[in-house]
């Protein structure tokens, strides 16, 4: 996977390497968090499966979404849109819709950006969130005893693609152009804890999530598949490998993370769903029970399932 | 000219365009400025003229000169960095070993940001910069009876770009394909400033920078020719435009400002070079006195010949 030979390349490459690693860097002098998320035509999006104004959207929300994985408040944006000549001016003005509504909706102010030419379409974004919690929000910190949890349903966002162009006005499609931060389930975590927490969104799939956390804080992560919620029309669709969509799919945007079970507790169980626990046996790995049935995933399993936008675009 | 048109749609479909105008966004609440800039291959840039450690130079270098335009001290850069699957991992290194020796030299660290695929090499960056005075410099704040300064030569960029490829070696060429962004006379300006003052950066070449200040803070711009300074080999080698290359060229990366004489008497001769003067009449144009005669410059001179990046790309 070239993605890790060039971020291992980075981190050697740079004197200070201490802010890769999470999808936010918290600047301590500063007290914000910083995150940024670039969307290509052909690689991360075609204009076949979305429009200007869901792009200008998603380009926010993904952004958003790492912020509230970080249990902040999203405060700025500044984005950089990259345009072929052949775009109308009609374009702007939906991309820059769907972006005020979304911006409007979490209280974010659009800071400034770029304008350029370009052969496709790019977006990158770059969101600037507050720090509300005294305690860390990190995929480092999940401890043995914790209960696991997520903020929705998953599956959805990869459902809709499998689908596409065979019914396009399929129910999982809006999950997948428009997807909403869970920018409110991240500040009540904030709120909420009394220590350290592990927090992740579920961007590259919801066990590449639990992977990441039961390797960076090692711990293993034990999860229920009858306690993970998704959509009961994702076994209709896809009665052959709903799990896997549901496990491996990706994109859907939601919280992942593990917390006491005291704090969790005092969560609301219709915003946060307990799907497992931390356990401090076969560290940095994660089991999904079926039933009787239990599959352990490792270093392998993952790079042959999870998803990778590292793929070239249309080249 | 379409970015004018699309930058005008943008600032009407925001509800909030307040930030749009001056390079960086100053974010009053976190007290902090930012901003974007992008680098398309075909666009910005060619690897017939410059390689991957040059090009992480720049990207970090033009946004550098946007903080030091703020007369703001930078500390955090993200960068996405978006590439087509034939690149090699020798590309990646070089292009953060210069990422890395301009961060190192300007106390800057790199905050993350993203690696995707792309049909060709673009590379974002987002600066973060700390306020270090209490007064604001930007584009609005020229007042009549200020000094103009520039903090160096101007005209050598453009110039190394017009010798490709028939005279590669040219004196010329380090300018333009590694910029040093002027963030110590940025630091220096916010120590001296006694009240807000006028900064920008000339990329987009020193007429240009001259005419936006006038413009935003509505006074007129009266310039010297003969004080402007410039490489004295650009006669050389340009006996009939010289003139234009240094007033119009871009890509320079030095600063262009406007400040009381008061100030400006106290300010190191070496670094700042008066090149003229801010008057109130005329409010919104510059004029470019050579020897007797002079030339005025308005919207339409302009549009003609300021240096324009929205150009398609290869396409």
């Amino acid at each position: 996977m070239k993605e890790l030979e060039y971020l291992n390349i980075i981190s050697k490459t740079l004197a200070d390497s201490s802010f890769l690693g999470d999808d936010c860097a918290y600047l301590r002098d500063l007290g914000i968090f910083v995150t940024q998320d670039t969307l290509v035509e052909g690689v991360h999006f075609e204009f076949s499966t979305t429009d200007a104004y869901n792009l200008g959207y998603k380009a926010i929300a993904v952004n958003l979404s790492d912020i509230a994985a970080s249990a902040a408040s999203p405060e700025y944006v500044t984005i950089s849109l990259s345009l072929p000549q052949s775009v109308e001016s009609g374009f702007v003005r939906d991309f820059y819709s769907g972006v005020n509504d979304i911006c409007q909706k979490f209280g974010v102010k659009v800071a400034g950006g770029d304008l350029t030419g370009a052969n496709s379409v790019m977006i990158s974004v770059c969101a600037i969130g507050k720090k509300i919690s005294k305690y860390s929000a990190s995929r480092f910190c999940a401890k043995p005893g914790d209960v696991v949890f997520v903020t929705g349903n998953h599956g959805e966002s990869a459902a809709a693609l499998k689908l596409f162009p065979l019914d396009v006005k399929n129910e999982f499609f809006k999950k997948h152009i428009r997807p909403e931060p869970r920018v409110d389930a991240g500040k009540i975590l904030a709120g909420a804890a009394e220590s350290d927490f592990a927090l992740m969104d579920s961007s590259d799939g919801l066990v590449d999530a639990l992977f990441k956390i039961a390797k960076s804080s090692d711990v293993s992560i034990e999860a229920d598949f009858s306690l993970i919620p998704f959509n009961p029309a994702l076994k209709r669709y896809f009665p052959e490998n709903y799990k896997e969509l549901v496990l491996w799919g990706g994109e859907d945007y939601e919280l992942v993370g593990t917390i006491s079970p005291e704090v969790f507790k005092k969560l609301d169980k219709n915003m946060f769903f307990e799907i497992g626990k931390v356990l401090d046996n076969d560290l940095g790995s994660v089991s999904v029970k079926f039933g009787n049935e239990k599959e352990i995933i490792n270093e392998k399993t993952l790079s042959e399932k999870s998803f990778n936008h590292f793929k070239g675009g249309n080249s």
